[in-house]
């Protein structure tokens, strides 16, 4: 850090600046979870169609906004891998392109609730249109400072070759949405296409060109490559790894903390109500939140779980490609639903006609949040020179450990679905068991492995043994 | 960290750990700001004094929280100071440490509620007595593992005497909190003496060494400081800059978010009633909520160009001492009950009779933040050799920029309080001109300081020459 300060007085690292952007957007990313979490339903109101469709509408906005926050992040990571020193003007931009995404959720929430309404497409539009619009502003301003970019791309003498390259990949989205902003007024179907465009178009792309070296074979790709040598550096170069740690460990923090500011904001009885109605025996009137504590406690064991299972894999991840981001990003999202599926089993712990249901909800996210991180290490593995450190590739001394530690909440989330599915009067019991012993599973995992790693090999000789 | 991987196997960098830990206690260090700004006030209802005091008392636990977290947090950081390197059960134990952590907002503002029920501190300080025993286990775990500490512990022969020393100084808390828990149901005033003892202990022994210093004499510290060379290390140690820039970093983006995360929320306007009230207008519904965005823009762009006058100085910060590290905590603390400010202005944006409370309450909030963060820049420059870069030290290539980036904001804040308080008629035009011109300021800033500066020269050359 010392030797940028000497660069030039006004240019900085931007090491914190990333780690705040990352914070912000990963709290952003989240946002929509919160008026599905706080959907009111009564305890002995079933499940009902009516409320059932507003749930799945609210818990798609939710998604779909998860989603295109993570669409610009990963664009922000893009730009800030060629932008790597920054100053104070670029540091003012940044942190007006990180206002208008924060504004992305809200936009996009209004245009859900109004798709027939011309202004609130046109309001989403112009919002990505204007943070297009800021990061192409950024690129301009660095490629005019050359010595703020990526040392590769200093050196090269293609410069300006890089610059369209790059404003074309960041303008690509925006120009859509101007498009889609101004059809607004006239055809809206083809607003939504062209908004959907956005979102696909970076992944379609790929597969396509992933199509295309299938069939045509591998050598048309290393023509390619060879061709474009100069930029595709920026292209196929894998996410910053430690990008993708601050933005997943923002995530799992703000959801870890959903329920308990709730709990904080709401659960804090009346002391008048506690004389009246309990005669002033707080513990009384504590206890009748006793669910909502319940919940808070499974919810936060299950994320601080599952954000360990992450943290172990990460350690040993070398490298993040474009799949592995994708499919962190998926887990995310169903992480984030976690606090909503807790919420509905506190809500419903009282033998109400949606007990099981709720189990069940937590039990599925659960599910999708572990079997994501469970295919991050098996799309790594696919690539374990590149991706992985020699200790977790095959055969290497953590490799089976590693694979106890992401297969645990699978099996346990899915056996305990299965349970509650035959058992269903015990279900609350079943599903509390799960969450008291998780924590001293994991404790235990690493003899649980020795123990049988030295059974399979003993059986293993003992068969040879009789071979012979 | 690939050889520190190679230590062990088992043995991991607390780097992310560390990362995580700090974005949790950031989040829960703010959260009691939620009641306080979502206090119902209708917009021409006067701030009675019933109100009055209901704010305040809610403010008062929002301050007292804010303080106990950090403690916890400082606690924390001094912990892994000692322990460099961390393992799968040392990792678990932190996540339910950090578990109980989150609690204990919820448990404080319940003994804040009834203060006069035993149950109330019981369940407070049974939390601290959990969170310190948790800490002593690790700090024993960390012991029995010697390679998990501190390259300068694991090399020193007086390792028993560092282990009793820390787990001293861990458990100092967590003995008065427990007598605190069994007097609750003898003596409560006691028992508050005693968990106040907790909060100020640390300041106390400080403050009462550093009189001592100064009436007996320095030779006293130094004989001092010899005989206990081999653990003062670890007491006089400052506090760890990175870790203070990522707790800093938590509060100010989950701060910066506040605002939108009610947005999101409650500013969807319902379709049904856009049909029958505003006629399908969506933009006339909207409208309605004109002045909760222009809240949310004030507080955001506050909140950012804060940080980024606080990622300025920190840049050239290369030691974080105590005292600098307090002045953060108690700018922080400010910067939590921005979004409030920023709340009631938005609530009484249409002329009521709050408008200039509200107004002037912003200003305050906003003095205090930046009027901290000044003093963190002056406090630092009383040891600049050891605190700060040269570039910003006294007669620095900085310092003059520095200085006026960090008096921009109690200057502004101050020129609009007193602005108010005369033209009250256009409080509301002066307070959102501020808004806009603020961060075009910022942008021009270094044009202002060369020139000013250039003045200042040619002026001091010009009297020098009528001198001679």
């Amino acid at each position: 850090r010392g030797l940028e300060l000497e660069l030039g007085s006004s240019t900085q690292t931007s090491h914190r600046l990333l780690a705040y952007s990352d914070a912000l957007l990963s709290i952003i990313a989240t946002v929509m979870i919160l008026p599905v979490a706080h959907t009111k339903i009564h305890p002995d109101q079933k499940l009902g169609e009516s409320i059932q469709q507003l749930l799945l509408a609210k818990i798609a906005v939710y998604l779909m906004t998860f989603l295109i926050v993570t669409v610009a992040w990963a664009a922000h990571v893009r730009l800030f891998q060629v932008i790597e020193l920054i100053d104070d003007v670029l540091a003012l931009l940044n942190l007006a392109c990180m206002m208008i995404i924060t504004f992305l959720p809200y936009t996009f929430s209004l245009m859900a609730s109004f798709p027939e309404v011309p202004f609130g497409i046109f309001l989403f539009s112009v919002c990505a249109v204007v943070i297009g619009l800021i990061q192409a502003v950024i690129v301009v301003y660095g490629f005019y400072h050359p010595h703020l970019l990526n040392q590769q791309i200093q050196v090269s003498e293609n410069q300006n070759f890089y610059k369209s390259h790059i404003l074309k990949i960041i303008l690509r989205g925006p120009v859509l949405c101007f498009l889609a902003a101004i059809f607004s007024f006239f055809f809206i179907p083809l607003s939504y296409v062209l908004l959907g465009l956005v979102i696909i178009f970076p992944h379609l792309t790929r597969f396509i060109t992933w199509c295309k070296t299938k069939i045509v074979g591998q050598r048309d790709e290393e023509e390619e490559h060879q061709s474009l040598e100069t930029f595709t550096f920026y292209l196929s170069e894998p996410l910053s790894k430690e990008r993708v740690e601050a933005f997943s460990d923002g995530v799992y923090a703000i959801v870890a903390t959903l329920l308990i500011l709730d709990i904080c904001e709401d659960n804090v009885p009346d002391p008048r109500e506690v004389e009246e109605k309990f005669h002033g025996s707080l513990l009384e009137a504590l206890s009748e939140y006793g669910p909502n504590y319940l919940a808070y406690f499974g919810s936060f064991v299950t994320i601080g779980l599952l954000w360990f299972v992450h943290h172990s894999l990460f350690l040993y991840v070398t490298k993040a490609t474009r799949l592995m981001g994708l499919l962190n990003i998926l887990s995310l999202a169903f992480i984030g639903g976690l606090p909503l599926a807790y919420q509905l089993t506190s809500e419903f712990a009282e033998k109400s006609h949606n007990e099981i249901e709720a189990i069940q909800v937590s039990c599925v996210s659960t599910f999708f949040a572990s079997i994501f991180q469970f295919a991050i290490w098996t799309t790594a593995l696919l690539h374990e020179r590149e991706t992985l450190h020699p200790f977790a590739r095959y055969g290497g001394k953590e490799h089976a450990f590693m694979f106890a530690k992401l297969a645990l909440y699978p099996c346990v989330s899915l056996g305990v679905f299965f349970l509650t599915c035959l058992l269903s009067e015990f279900s609350t019991a079943i599903f509390h068991l799960m969450q008291i012993i998780i924590p001293f599973a994991f404790l235990a995992l690493r003899i649980f492995v020795r123990i049988s790693l030295a059974v399979i090999k003993s059986m293993m000789s003992l068969s040879r043994r009789k071979v012979v």
